[in-house]
């Protein structure tokens, strides 16, 4: 059995995506720039693409831009929204992912701004009276600080958070890259000024994203060049993955109810057995908590065992199946997670993050939990 | 008849091209940062399509990094080239693309360097003593001159420059987005530190591109975020552009004689058909001289007609051809050409840019030679 558990790395592309592509890069090859009747098929199927992701997710198609993926849309938001704004600080949690952290990271090294880092609790849960201090501190900031976390699952409340960036005057960005397709935006009632996608974490192609701003907040280019995107990115589109991206958050949208049932039904399932099996497993973060938790991931922490320190992922490989994780630990090849060490994570303990799509079944499940068992020694 | 004379604008895709990608949109979805046998898969087909691409170039797989596009890649290669190598002027023509010329306009506006623009006749030939001059007045400066022009068609002499370049320890940038694909580029004995690629030019994806950096000359990334790409460009890699600009260059050296062979002979007989039917007739730049320009490019300057003023590209569309162009002018909707402008060219005449790819045929320039007689009232 060959089990697909990584799919807050990635997803398999839905057929009915593929096929929406392959007219794209078989008969309309036009450039969307080009005004005569090869260009403009091409233009019109990028201008319904973007007025669909704007339908779904509330917002104006003037509001949203295609991107390279996810992490060019947060270096566009971060970058150039502290530019266009002329913000001098920034707030994020040590918990964001690399493409906010870096960036950041980078813009304080160039003397653009000053970081600072909230405060967060064993459970990855952000001290937002310590937020409030901090805009108090330093209106007009950029708060960067994500929809829910990639590794542990933990969701943020946006409106807690960006009720009080309104109040500072602050800049709200929030990488949604993981709640995008599997949880409703609606843009009109959020209070965030960019959001931002990757087409390949709900079943869409890889190489292609989006990114939301909101038109009272409008931002400078990343990318210079042409006037494509209304002169926001410049680069001949990637048409294909413009129309696979919309035709994947269209499939998410069509049906989400129904695949968070089934999603959430494989993550309780394999959390029961866990707990019911192998003693002394815990879980990271919220990612056990149903309420406060993407229904996608969860991330699972192991006894220390001799067989699999260090080894667990490669062990679970051996048997076909996929997930990621690291532990808390940076000694050796493996740089480690730095969630897991923000939390204070056991380095002892090896971390597991199993993510689960509306491709997996409950065989997979099962398979997993018998192997798991069988690598910690648990006797039938 | 419908006929595709826009291939400097963006190509058809390859079949085999296709073919290449649909494995990794179907079977291999892993992400090629994950360490399992989904992921390795994956991340096997990226480095072995970086290998073909250096080996094709006379370069080392370390020295390429793929990008969205040509337009990214000349960002990054302006925009971390100056930061790395602590450079504060540039030099540059007026002929460029947009991709490098507001990109080094943002950089001046932001502070960063000065710009000098290079003297050019009204062939569009650069002044290389008057390069020379601001080489030796500002030594250590950024040289951003294409290979060869996108809308003219003109070669540029990148021995010459690059020679230039080194005696005055400059970085040399080339945009060879027009070149890459139909001419052969000997890296390890061009005097080039950075070249750059766009897939779409060359029957490959669209949103895929790369660039070299000569290893002499690393510089820092510009998309922040994960460790993909050797810490070179955060971002989950676009999986099928890559494998998909790998195979088109590939297909693209297979034959490149041949291709050139038949193209050359397209814009010959071309512009020997014009000349003998449309008296008047003329072309911008070199792009009557076939050592001196591209072989897929043709621009054409039409006599002033009131028929067609403004309405060429209108009038050639209508009758199923796809051509681009522009005038001098930048009056009305159009904002005319830069590269037009900057030569001298009459407002007054029309001008069409006719780009050729190994996919046409004698019958569709003979075609167009027809309607261009009858748009002009030529009597048959
Ligand atoms: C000379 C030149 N440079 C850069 C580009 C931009 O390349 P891309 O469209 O792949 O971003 C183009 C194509 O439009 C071009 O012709
Ligand atoms: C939370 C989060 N942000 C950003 C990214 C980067 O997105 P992409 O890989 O599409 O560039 C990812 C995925 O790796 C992610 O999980």
């Amino acid at each position: 059995m060959r089990v697909y558990f990584d799919n807050a790395a990635t997803t398999a592309m839905d057929d009915r995506v593929i096929e929406a592509m392959l007219p794209f890069m078989k008969e309309h090859y036009g450039n969307p720039s080009s005004v005569h009747s090869h260009g403009r098929e091409v233009r019109s199927a990028i201008e319904k693409s973007r007025k669909k992701v704007a339908e779904l997710l509330n917002a104006s198609p003037s509001e949203i831009f295609f991107t390279s993926g996810g992490t060019e849309a947060d270096n566009t938001a971060i970058v150039c929204g502290i530019q266009t704004h002329d913000i001098k600080h920034a707030i994020t949690s040590p918990l964001e992912h690399h493409a906010v952290l870096h960036t950041l990271q980078e813009c304080e090294k160039k003397g653009l701004l000053k970081l600072s880092v909230l405060e967060i609790n064993e459970k990855g849960e952000h001290d937002l009276a310590h937020l409030n201090k901090l805009l108090k501190e330093n209106p007009k900031s950029l708060i960067s600080i994500m929809h829910a976390n990639n590794e542990i699952g933990n969701i943020n409340d946006l409106n807690a958070i960006g009720n009080l960036a309104k109040e500072h005057d602050a800049f709200f960005h929030s990488d949604t890259v993981q709640t995008m397709g599997h949880y409703k935006h609606d843009l009109k009632n959020l209070p965030v000024d960019s959001i931002v996608a990757g087409g390949h974490k709900f079943h869409g192609p890889k190489g292609a994203g989006f990114l939301y701003v909101n038109k009272a907040k409008k931002i400078s280019p990343f990318i210079y060049g042409g006037a494509q995107e209304r002169n926001m990115r410049g680069g001949t589109e990637n048409v294909i993955g413009i129309v696979g991206i919309a035709k994947a958050l269209e499939l998410a949208y069509e049906d989400m109810e129904g695949h968070r049932k089934h999603v959430e039904g494989l993550k309780t399932r394999f959390i029961e057995q866990l707990r019911a099996h192998i003693s002394g497993v815990e879980f990271n973060g919220l990612s056990a908590d149903l309420d406060k938790s993407l229904y996608t991931v969860l991330n699972v922490s192991l006894p220390p065992s001799e067989d699999n320190a260090g080894m667990l992922l490669f062990n679970l490989d051996l048997n076909g199946i996929s997930a990621s994780g690291g532990s808390a630990c940076s000694s050796g090849a493996s740089v480690g997670s730095h969630v897991l060490r923000a939390l204070g994570a056991s380095p002892e303990r090896d971390a597991v993050r199993f993510s689960f799509s509306r491709f997996n079944t409950v065989e997979e499940v099962d398979y997993t939990v018998e192997k798991l068992k069988e690598l910690y020694g648990v006797i039938a």
